[in-house]
């Protein structure tokens, strides 16, 4: 990930606060030792008309773009380690998304510590609150549970 | 409008790229000299779930906010000044809605030059254009004309 000035960091908190989401996936994947692939994501949105919206990914330095069927592009931060990065850099200019970031914060870690099934329930049931924080947003993502 | 920092200006061009709009609109009046309102638009939009939205009005120091039905807040700043003073603030920091600022404030300006019918219907004119620049975005926005 880049290294961001001041003015940047607050850029992407912006956007992130007005067009962004930040979810955790629990998906059924019987490869998993627990059946479930624990998967976080933060993503920012923008229409496809938006030809400079790569730019502000290339700012970024990590994560993907993928193009929805909907005209919609997502730029798609998955990995960690991005993940916390980004956190890093935008935390502390975010006002809307604080919790969301505290939560994600807290599955990341739980994630890393699981030993047993019961860490793992615990890790799940976290996961679940984000159906809380994101409910009723303009855009829906349900955080799926067994 | 408030005197803000450098990461609140940053904040608020980032907010108003990823979900802002830049607009004019030509409403039929008759009670104007040329039988229209001109009338410009800068607003920020976020759910009605979103608590701490009205927090970046007040940052703002400026506009008003609008309830809209479907569950969307828009906070509108509507008053020629304090859209050029929110011009000010964050155009330096706006990656992708720099043209439409740039149409705003020449919309701004030529509105200020009016004397004749010549002029006013440049003016028409200008505000037409941003119907090519906001055109299949995410919300749609019409500049109603003649």
């Amino acid at each position: 990930m880049n290294n961001l000035s001041l003015a940047q960091k607050s850029y992407l908190a912006g956007f992130l606060d007005a067009d962004g989401s930040i979810y955790v996936q629990a998906k059924i994947n019987k490869t998993y030792k627990y059946g479930y692939q624990i998967a976080p994501y933060v993503v920012l949105f923008q229409s496809k008309k938006e030809n400079n919206f790569k730019q502000i990914c290339k700012l970024i330095g990590a994560g993907y773009v993928r193009q929805r069927k909907d005209g919609i592009i997502e730029y798609i931060i998955g990995k960690i380690d991005d993940i916390s990065e980004f956190f890093e850099m935008v935390e502390p200019y975010v006002l809307l998304k604080k919790k969301q970031i505290q939560l994600m914060k807290k599955i990341i870690e739980a994630k890393r510590k699981v030993k047993n099934k019961k860490d793992f329930k615990a890790l799940i049931n976290l996961t679940d609150k984000f159906r809380e924080l994101n409910y009723s947003k303009k855009r829906k993502f349900r955080t799926l549970t067994p």
